[in-house]
């Protein structure tokens, strides 16, 4: 028993893999926030996609006209979208970058940068801020992942 | 040769993390289902969304009349998409909670409330249930995500 | 300090975690090359969702026609998000199926055809090939991970 505990908590010892945790449990729940902000703008603008979702606000035409697609609502979910594609493989590399024994200064660089740069980009999304100020958000975060993925192909090589 | 499979066994011979692959792999397995069922509504409700793929209906317009949307097959689209917003996080937040010391029944409680919350939810879209079914599912399986979340930065937190 | 490194790159020692951390990396950095590919077509053809992204080609009417949707940029799209929906689920159950304690030599032949698979895939989408082309390379994907998953449930299977 005490054993199997230490085991289990062997990689949570580790101060890479802490931070690791810390900031892809951060990046993760930033993501998450993102259904429920589509929710709350689909019910502040009554504008939903699925009949059974429209049924109290009556029946027939009365509820029908709440089927529709709003402009909030829709770049939230692009920027829900655009997490999925950009913090999926952050988390996933990010995970490889934490084994393949990087220096925790230079892992916390990595790791603080894409979290703050993802945090802009949600702001500059949803605000919306002009250009090129989500482009620029997306694209350090962007560089970010790649910096690990180098790491970790350098490190990890077996083709 | 020994040794290293003795290694790359270390983890999966933790009852923590053998019950997190089991139900990471089962509620991947429930995710990766929705293409078949997608691809299903497709060739059935003959509605593609890409002209190749109708070719074997003949050619020109005989054939560009099933290049449409179909409420099914949307339908079914929007449970994956939710699957992947919710799945997503569950796996990667369950494997930093597997990895932060939990005990076995607190983590089978989770991982058990979770896979179940996300089966509801894709009978509940796909039947589809009358509300609050869908949106009860989801917030049950969110709030476990969150929970695992909670967990793990209270063990690992380094900012 | 030096056993904590030692403890880092333990997993990374391992052949098989190796090959994994490889293939995964890849299959996630081709998945970001679709952000890419998908910005290029936007701006060559044009084609944007957002009207901050135009404000460069002037006010009004003349900014706002840039705002449509564009046959190829839509493709690009689907493509990103099958990959999000095939190589998301391969890379959480290949993680753990590395953890399982395959033979290299198999474990090598799940990584090859899948990362194999998934590239034909985004030429057969982008081309585009005339179907099966697609369709086939996507089953191919979708078998080495459903093979995979079986393996982890025979080894972890702890419900």
């Amino acid at each position: 028993r005490r054993g199997e505990m230490a085991k289990s908590t062997q990689l949570i010892d580790n101060e890479v893999f802490r931070a690791y945790a810390t900031y892809a449990a951060i990046v993760l729940l930033k993501m998450m926030l993102m259904s429920l902000i589509t929710a709350y703008f689909r019910i502040t603008r009554k504008a939903f996609v699925n009949p059974e979702d429209t049924a109290s606000f009556g029946k027939g035409e009365s509820a029908k006209k709440f089927l529709r697609s709003d402009p909030d609502v829709e770049r939230v979910r692009r920027g829900h979208l655009n997490d999925l594609e950009n913090i999926v493989p952050f988390v996933g590399i990010g995970l490889l970058y934490a084994l393949s024994g990087p220096e925790l200064s230079t892992a916390l660089l990595h790791f603080r940068i894409f979290t703050g740069a993802r945090i802009l980009h949600t702001f500059a999304y949803l605000i919306p801020l002009p250009q090129p100020g989500r482009g620029l958000s997306w694209a350090v975060g962007y560089s970010v992942t790649f910096s690990m993925a180098y790491k970790v192909l350098k490190t990890a090589w077996l083709l």
